[in-house]
C-alpha cells in the first residue's frame, strides 16, 4: 500500500459515461489522487495519458487503494470483488443495485471502506446532516422542503428532496411537505425551511455546476483509501464530522 | 419542590421593562408556567391576577422554582442570591453585567442551573448550531455573514452576527464576511452563506415578531427549572440536543 | 369641496371589524385625513374622539370626501349610494358582491372616482405591475409562482397568487405554475419566478404585518379623495405610475 | 438587404477573445442568424464552416446585415465605418472606448441601429426596467442592493450594480445602499430590495452560465438588424417592451 503521503493510485469503473469523463478530467486537478487505470464497457477507453481497460480486463488492472464506480448493475460484482482482492476503498453511485448486490456492499463492509451514496454533493451531505440536527432541535415546527430543477427531471420530488425528508424524520417531529418546481436548466435546489411562531430558519443548497458530483466523489475516494474496514457515507469524510453528534 | 408534572412556579425579575411585560403576557399562555411574582424596580408593579413585588422586597417572594432576570446590572447581584437561597433555576438576559458578575455566574451554577444569553430566539439558538457544524465540515468553502434589520438599529454587525461569527470561527475555517442592511420595521434576519466551487449552502433565520424572545427565554425557564446545577446554552434546552455534536 | 391641502374627510363604512378596527387606529396616524365618521352595522361603534354612527343612519353622515369601506355586501349598496350623493371617492374591500353590485361599482365611476381591490397592499400592487411587465419582455421563460401562508388560510393557491398569475397571462407567453406552503404565522409571501436559460429573475414580495393593508387603504382614500371620475386600480395610485407603461 | 425571413446575414468581429468563441458557438445554435464571418486581428481565424477574416481584411467581408463588435478600442472605428458602408445593425459590447468614440456611437444612429451595452443579459435588462418602476412607484421605501460575484472580481460595486442603482435614482427617491459579497465561482447575482412599513420588494437577478451574455448579444443581432436606425438599450429588443413605460 503507498504511504499516507503519496498520491492515492484510483480506478474510474465506468469512465466513459457522463460521470465517468468528468470524473477523469477532474482527476487531473487532484493532487491527492493518481489515475491508474479507466475502465468502460466492452472497449478500452482512449484517454491520453491514462491507461484504459474493458470491463472484462479487470484481472490486469495495476494495483491500486480506491475504486470509483459509477457504472452499470451488470458489472457491480465484478469490480467488487476486484476490489476486494486489491484491499481497495469502494465508491460507487451506480443505481439500481438489487437487493443481494445491496446486502454485498454491506459485506464487503468488514473487509474494506465501502461507500455507496445517491449524490455525491459535498454541500448536500452537510445540508442532511444539518436538517437532521434542526429537525431534532425544533419538533413542533412546520416543516417544507421546495426544490427546484430543470425541466428535463422527470421525478418529483427529487431523490435528494426525499433523503432530506427523511432526515427530518430521522430527527423527529412531523414529516415535511414537498413542493417541487422544474425550470430552464436549474443544475438542483434545495431548500429545507422550518418555520415556528414569529420566526423561521431556511436552509438552503444550490448547486450551479455538475461537476460538484464527480468533484466530491474524488474526494470520498482520496479521503477514504486509508480509513479502516466498513460502511461510510458523504458527511463522515467532511474533516470535523467524525461522528453524528447529539 | 414540585413534583415534574407540575406548572413551574416562576417569578419574573424586571417585569415593567419591554421585555418584561412580553414574558408576564406570554407566560398566561404557557401551560408549563405559572407566574407567582412579578417584581419591578422602586414599586410593585400592577398587574391583574399577578402578585407584585418591588425590588427591595426579594426576600417576601413566594417559594418558586425558576426566575427569568431581564433587569439591569444594579439589581442583579440579590437576584442571584435570592435564587442561590431558594435553589431556583436562574435565566437572565440583562446586559452590561461586569466582570465580578460575569464570575458570579460561573460560582452559581455548582449549585443551581443558569442560563445567561443575549438572544433568546430558539431558531437562532439553532442556527448558531448548524452554523458551527457547517463550518467544521466544509473548512475550505468562502463564508459570508449579511444581517438585515430595522432602521433604528445603531450597532452594526448586529450581536447575533457576531456571535454566529464566532461559531464559524469555533467550526473552524476562515472568519466570514460580514454585510449590514438597514431598512424599515425589519425585526431582524441573518443569512450565513457558505460558498464552494459550483454549489454553496445558505442558512437563515428569520424573525418577524418580537414575542420570540420572550417565548425563547419562557422555554428555557421550564425547562431549566429540573435540570442538575450547571451552566446552560439555549441549544442545550431543546430536544433532541444533549451534546455539543462531533 | 375641501382645499387640495386641506385634510381629506373620511367615512369608514364597517369600523367593527377587523379591517375597519385597523383602519381606524392607523388613520389617527395619517396628517392627509380626518376621519369624520365610523360606521358599523346595527349599532353606532363607541370610539374615543371619533363621530359613530349605525348603518341605518347614513343619511347623518357629516359632509366627506372619501369613503373605505371593508363591510358585507347586504350594506353595499346604500354605502355606494351616499357616496354618490356626496360626489366623494369610493373605496371598498367588501368581499362577495353580486354581478348586479359589481356592475354598480363601473357605473358609479361615471361620476364619481371608485377603486375596488381584493389586496390594499401598495408592495403587491407594485409586484403584479412588475410582474406583468416580465411576461411581456420574457415571453420564453418558465413562469412558478410560490406562496406562502400561516397555516390557519384555507384557499390554495392565494388569491393574490392567482392575480399575480392573470398579470403573468395578460403580459403574455405561458401561464404559470403555483406552489402553496402553509406553516406557522406566516402573514404572506409571493415569490414570481421567470427562468430561462442559464439567469433567470425572482420577483418577492414579503408582508410581515397586517397593517399594511389597512395602511394601504388609507393611502388610496387620500389619494383618490381629488380625482377625476373613473375606475382606479391601487398601482395607479401610485406615484409616477401613470400609465400601464408599454 | 435579405428578407425578413431569412436568417440575418452575422459578421463577429473580435471572434478570437472569450466572448469572441462564445459567439460563434452559439450563433450554430440560433436558426434567426447565419455567421457569414469571424473576424479576428492580426490572423483570420480558422473556425470549422466559417469564413475568417484578420482584422485589416474588412473591405474584403461579404454582405451582412448585423455585426457583433467584442474587440479592443482600436480596431473599433474600421468596424463602425464597415457596418456605416453596408447599412448593417451594429451591436458592440467593446470597453473602453474613447469620448470620440462614443459620439461616434450617437452620430451612425442616424443612419443605422446601433446597440452598445455593457451586459448582454436579457434578466439584468428586464431587471433594470423594473427597479425603475418600482423605484417611481415606492419613493418612501428603503433601497439595498446587494451583488455576490465570484472571489476573482476585483471592482465593487459590480458595474451592473452600479446601473441598477441609476435605474433607481431615475425612478425617484433616495439612492441605494450597497453591499457586495465575493466567493466561490459565483457568476454574478444581484438582489434590490424595496423596504417598507410591513412589506418588502426583493428583486433578484441570478446568473447561472456565462453563455447568457453572448446569447443575449446574439438576440440583439437578429433583433436589430431590421429595425429603423438609432440608438437602443437591450430592454428595446425584448418583446412586449416598446416604450419606457409610464
Amino acid at each position: 500500500m503507498a504511504a499516507a503521503d503519496s498520491p492515492v493510485r484510483l480506478v474510474i469503473h465506468g469512465a466513459s459515461g457522463r460521470m465517468g469523463q468528468a470524473l477523469v478530467r477532474l482527476c487531473a486537478e487532484a493532487p491527492a489522487l493518481r489515475l491508474v487505470a479507466a475502465v468502460a464497457g466492452s472497449e478500452a477507453p482512449h484517454i491520453a495519458g491514462v491507461p484504459g481497460f474493458a470491463a472484462g480486463e479487470l484481472a490486469s488492472l495495476p494495483a491500486f487503494e480506491a475504486c470509483i464506480d459509477f457504472s452499470l448493475p451488470a458489472g457491480f460484482d465484478r469490480v467488487l470483488d476486484r476490489c476486494l482482492a486489491q484491499g481497495a476503498a469502494f465508491v460507487s453511485g451506480t443505481t439500481g443495485l438489487d437487493s443481494h448486490q445491496l446486502a454485498r456492499l454491506d459485506e464487503a463492509a468488514a473487509r474494506i471502506p465501502v461507500l455507496w451514496a445517491a449524490n455525491f454533493s459535498l454541500g448536500v451531505a452537510v445540508l442532511q446532516d444539518l436538517v437532521r440536527r434542526a429537525a431534532a432541535a425544533l419538533p413542533q415546527w412546520h416543516r417544507d422542503i421546495v426544490e427546484t430543477h430543470h425541466v428535463h427531471k422527470k421525478d418529483a420530488p427529487s431523490g435528494t428532496a426525499l433523503a432530506l425528508g427523511e432526515s427530518i424524520v430521522e430527527g423527529g417531529g412531523a414529516a415535511p411537505h414537498y413542493a417541487s418546481l422544474r425550470a430552464g436548466d436549474i443544475v438542483g435546489e434545495h431548500l429545507v425551511q422550518f418555520t415556528g411562531a414569529g420566526e423561521r430558519i431556511e436552509l438552503i443548497h444550490r448547486a450551479t455546476h455538475r461537476d460538484i458530483f464527480a468533484r466530491g466523489a474524488l474526494h470520498c475516494a482520496s479521503a477514504l483509501a486509508h480509513r479502516a474496514p466498513g460502511r461510510y457515507r458523504v458527511i463522515d469524510l467532511l474533516s470535523g464530522m467524525t461522528g453524528r453528534g447529539a
